[in-house]
């Protein structure tokens, strides 16, 4: 192989197997969506912000909806582990909670301006919102399903989920704008005492 | 004016208040959705089958998909006026079990065919889905606003919107499912004591 050859082939390598790439872009795209808007900001401008191609772009995502929706499938694996991890004694509604609670190990303290940049981007798209929608229909499906497993019959594993997911958007909300210090799993807690008292009354 | 001009005119007038239109439009676009699928169906067939104009269907629905959906704003109407009627003393939930309960009065038996044939067409399209899904977080936001006039504060007013949500899709479900005569609000007062059940657990 000739030098000129090699450092090519390196090149190529390097373009490949740059480090955090998918990091990098999607903080790039943030950016621009929330300077620019999201229907505005092109893949071209995302990959050039992020001192990327948009060849890389596209190995790490299909299109620039992808970028703020990747991290949903992470979500609902960990919230489907941790009630399937739930103490086999815990009822459907405590498993939920066990659940929904784990989702602290992503929405931290170092987490949240990006969450806050990206919650501000849907609210500004309806397209973006229904997204949004569809990722929290197929987390309470998970979460039935989950319970089901658990052998939790319909109603209530039903029932339960979607509790589950009121309780998780408003946790979720309330993280986002708190700035006590408090974590998500604290607000997961709140939600499921409020729960239980307006179910209750 | 001429005797043809007069017929013309007629016929006219024939075409654009023809006697429930809306109703045979509707039914003609199911029958088509069910028998050949939504994406496949044209207006101009519907218009047809109805044995009507496609100016017609336009001056009555906006697009193929509204025929669907056109009745979700009576619904979320229906509900937010009961809640908003229910006693002083109801508690958030208890003035939301009225609300939906009171969906019963568009989900009768003799609506049931017609419902079943409209969610075989749903459950058989993506697109379709996330419309259902958008018109629901609609009546969530909608059932959260009634509660909050009622003096309801958050999260109180959200969480017992969703959890209504909640008992609303699986009184529905069953409702669709249900051969033994029962009524939509019995199923609606089955739903809140499982929620309950539940919650409690």
């Amino acid at each position: 192989m000739s030098a000129a050859a090699m450092t090519a082939s390196i090149g190529s390598d390097m373009g490949r197997w740059q480090p955090n790439a998918a990091g990098r872009l999607q903080k790039a795209a943030l950016e621009l969506y929330a300077k620019r808007g999201y229907e505005e900001t092109t893949v071209a401008e995302i990959a050039e912000r992020a001192g990327l191609t948009e060849r890389t772009f596209f190995r790490h995502f299909t299109d620039k909806r992808e970028v703020l929706f990747r991290g949903s499938h992470e979500l609902e694996g960990l919230i489907v582990d941790a009630v399937e991890g739930a103490p086999a004694a815990a009822t459907p509604i405590e498993a939920i909670a066990v659940g929904v609670a784990a989702a602290g190990a992503i929405f931290d303290a170092p987490s949240r301006p990006h969450a806050r940049q990206r919650q501000a981007v849907i609210e500004a798209n309806p397209e973006l919102q229904e997204r949004e929608l569809v990722k929290l229909a197929s987390l309470a499906a998970a979460l039935a399903e989950a319970l089901r497993r658990r052998g939790v019959q319909d109603p209530a594993a039903e029932l339960s989920a979607d509790a589950g997911i009121a309780v998780f958007r408003v946790a979720f909300d309330r993280w986002l704008h708190d700035d006590s210090g408090r974590e998500f799993a604290q607000f997961v807690r709140d939600g499921i005492a409020e729960l239980r008292t307006v179910t209750s009354g």
